[in-house]
């Protein structure tokens, strides 16, 4: 096998690698999510155990990031493919994180009554989960069309983000026993909305990949929030 | 001049962007945070100005970069410390939209009475300050001890966070003309604590650049919020 077939295997093996992180971390959103939804702190608990199976994977595909920039030397596209591959972990771990204080506000949640049924919230995550998935489809295929949608799906997360705020906020002010419950569920919210600004910059470092063409600072993009 | 001395030029170089770069994310959370204390919308818009310097010089940096990693092919420890330069001045570059975000509330609540004495926000925003310079510092030193103490400060801009979230709620109860406001506030702080949490993200690059040890994967260091 020539040093040229050998190569284009390792980069197979990258993008295997970059989808199952991002399977792994749409799993702990789900899982984060449901364990809220359906008051399991159990399932809660999960997605501790998932955090540090992804912060592993991070490291795994960081070193061989390096391996290949080190070894094979590549050039234009391939160089760009793998850097871009770098900063998307450092994305994808972070987004593991917000499941994780999903995860945290869930347990405490859980101990008390139910504030309101959670419509908004599983949606939010359907979206961020879906974006997640999206953008990492966008990247492996190189696909900035792909990628532009999972931009437009952000104002989704943000407009139902600020609907359950301000409903929260009613229900702080009619009924101060409320207020630590409603604080927990605007954490949540918030986790929620900072992970389709972290499937957002991903999308955005696709775009700029793909087209070489910066749109993260277009005036006709909403920035990163 | 043989091609090593030249990379190290190129180093040399890359690090006086770098600084610079900082220097101006430094300048503009400054910048937004007077433009609230002192009333003065007129600053504010300046920090929109800044942004569009900052986004550029990161493509500029960014490219260099590229450049570095395609022609020099550097090896071990240049290798990352290209690469931790690029994940770097995404973060910088984020830190500068949260200003940014700052300056928009800025101008919103210059338009109305002041809510209440700022002084907690102006010192979340000169410890996030100094978080910037440090890491910065930090990083082009290979300074993992100075990038360590970075990481503690999160911790006093948090608990400031906290602090104010809790007052501004107060507010909120017991009146509810301040809503409007308040939230505007709560959304100040939230941007402040997210420079900090984007300056130990960088910190933890560092750390992990200088002692291949990965600390933000430690249980005794608090995770990306």
């Amino acid at each position: 096998m020539d040093v040229h077939t050998h190569f284009q295997m390792e980069l197979e093996e990258l993008k295997k690698n970059l989808l199952k992180m991002a399977a792994w971390v749409e799993e702990a959103i789900s899982q984060a999510v449901q364990s809220l939804v359906k008051r399991d702190s159990e399932l809660a608990k999960k997605t501790f155990a998932g955090e540090n199976r992804i912060n592993r994977l991070e490291i795994e595909i960081d070193e061989m990031c390096l391996k290949l920039l080190a070894l094979r030397q590549p050039m234009a596209a391939d160089l760009r493919f793998i850097t871009a591959a770098m900063k998307i972990i450092t994305d994808l771990e972070r987004i593991g994180d917000q499941a994780v204080n999903i995860a945290e506000r869930a347990i405490s949640l859980n101990e008390e009554p139910q504030l309101k049924p959670y419509i908004d919230i599983p949606r939010m995550a359907e979206i961020a989960q879906s974006m997640v998935k999206g953008v990492l489809d966008a990247f492996v295929n190189r696909d900035s069309k792909l990628a532009r949608l999972v931009c437009e799906r952000d104002d989704l997360v943000d407009g139902l983000n600020d609907q359950v705020f301000r409903e929260l906020l009613t229900y702080m002010i009619s009924d101060p026993k409320t207020i630590t419950r409603a604080v927990h569920l605007m954490i949540v919210c918030r986790c929620l909305e900072r992970i389709a600004d972290h499937a957002t910059n991903i999308a955005e470092d696709v775009i700029f990949m793909v087209d070489a063409l910066v749109i993260k600072h277009h005036a006709d993009i909403k920035g990163d929030e």
